[in-house]
């Protein structure tokens, strides 16, 4: 499978995790979105939003949107399953992934700060206090639902890593990036930990792809 | 089923429209988001988030998000379908319904314009542009695969509704209410009226609920 994304983009780490997690060989193409190459033609044949991660796997069209393409996943390849198996825990599980992947990331990808920036006339402060508030946000809702539900365990959901899981990570990866205190979130932090100290994730990380800074 | 809500949530609307759809009762309860009423402990305890929708499906915990809680339909009502039946279909109309789910709507809603306007000194026409814009790039999005992709229809996918209907649906009702012009995207304004013109859609509608300005 061919894999459009880019070292720092969160959502592509999303789709690299899940792929890690059931083995799925592929080819990463990194989409230079600090250059601008995903407005290119080039791109946008692909990929009609202008944005990563996509997913081409044998012949057929591009798949877009990260937990979309998880779900193809999932569903092409069941194991290991990265969602329960009841509806109800699947819902819970998809719920969660959603706080992160529809409600908090989407608010700090580039074409929002270049917007606050540009339209909005945001100095660099501000910019920083809205990503913060944002993904802030999004882990205080995880962190409350882990404390209270009765299906929180090692992780997310139980005792096994599911698409929640890589969501919170990727939120987590993105707080850290711009120098939130994860730890104000303990049982968030405690599965984010429990999650990168496996391979499946570590090697997922940002800083673990060509092209990214050797700040590590 | 008694499903949290209210007359002006767009993601509201999309659990309605679905359940509509799939012949499924409910009581709904009008949040009042205008009176802060999300925030208040009552509805934490409900869904921490403090975001609507949210629905109680017998004695189990609250579900939420509002495509997590239409998979859970899917998943516990299959008829009449709302995804595919194959993968690459489902990843098409759930990546079409994340474009608006995730890209486009959570942009708009109250929590950020209230932002904007407290933190970020944007005025009404400086929201009303934000607003606009983000809407539109997810029509516009959509509008590129209905044009290009193979498998578009009547409707995104194919000639029955889909997921991905619903949610351009929201987007088409949220672009409206604030005064954009749909008729900029014609393919995708020939499927919302396709869906506006069926009964489960149309007293879906934000402005058929109670609660709602007698304007139409």
């Amino acid at each position: 499978m061919k894999l459009f994304g880019f070292w720092r983009s969160l959502a592509t780490l999303r789709v690299r995790i899940a792929m890690n997690l059931k083995g799925i060989e592929r080819d990463e193409v990194m989409v230079d979105l600090m250059a601008g190459a995903q407005h290119a033609a080039e791109f946008r044949a692909i990929n009609p939003q202008g944005v990563v991660p996509a997913l081409i796997d044998g012949d057929g069209p591009p798949l877009f949107q990260s937990l979309a393409i998880i779900e193809y996943l999932e569903e092409r390849f069941p194991q290991p399953p990265l969602l329960p198996a009841d509806p109800r825990g699947r819902a819970r599980v998809r719920g969660l992934a959603q706080v992160v992947a529809c409600d908090a990331h989407p608010l700090i990808v580039p074409r929002v700060r270049e917007y606050l920036e540009r339209d909005l006339d945001a100095d660099e402060s501000q910019r920083l206090a809205w990503i913060r508030h944002w993904l802030g946000e999004g882990l205080r809702t995880i962190e409350a639902h882990l404390e209270d539900d009765a299906d929180s365990g090692a992780y997310c959901h139980g005792d096994t890593a599911t698409v929640a899981d890589i969501c919170l990570v990727s939120l987590a990866v993105g707080y850290r990036f711009f120098e939130g205190r994860l730890e104000e979130f303990p049982n968030a932090a405690a599965v984010v930990e429990r999650c990168m100290a496996q391979d499946a994730f570590e090697r997922a990380h940002p800083l673990r792809q060509p092209g990214a800074p050797h700040t590590r």
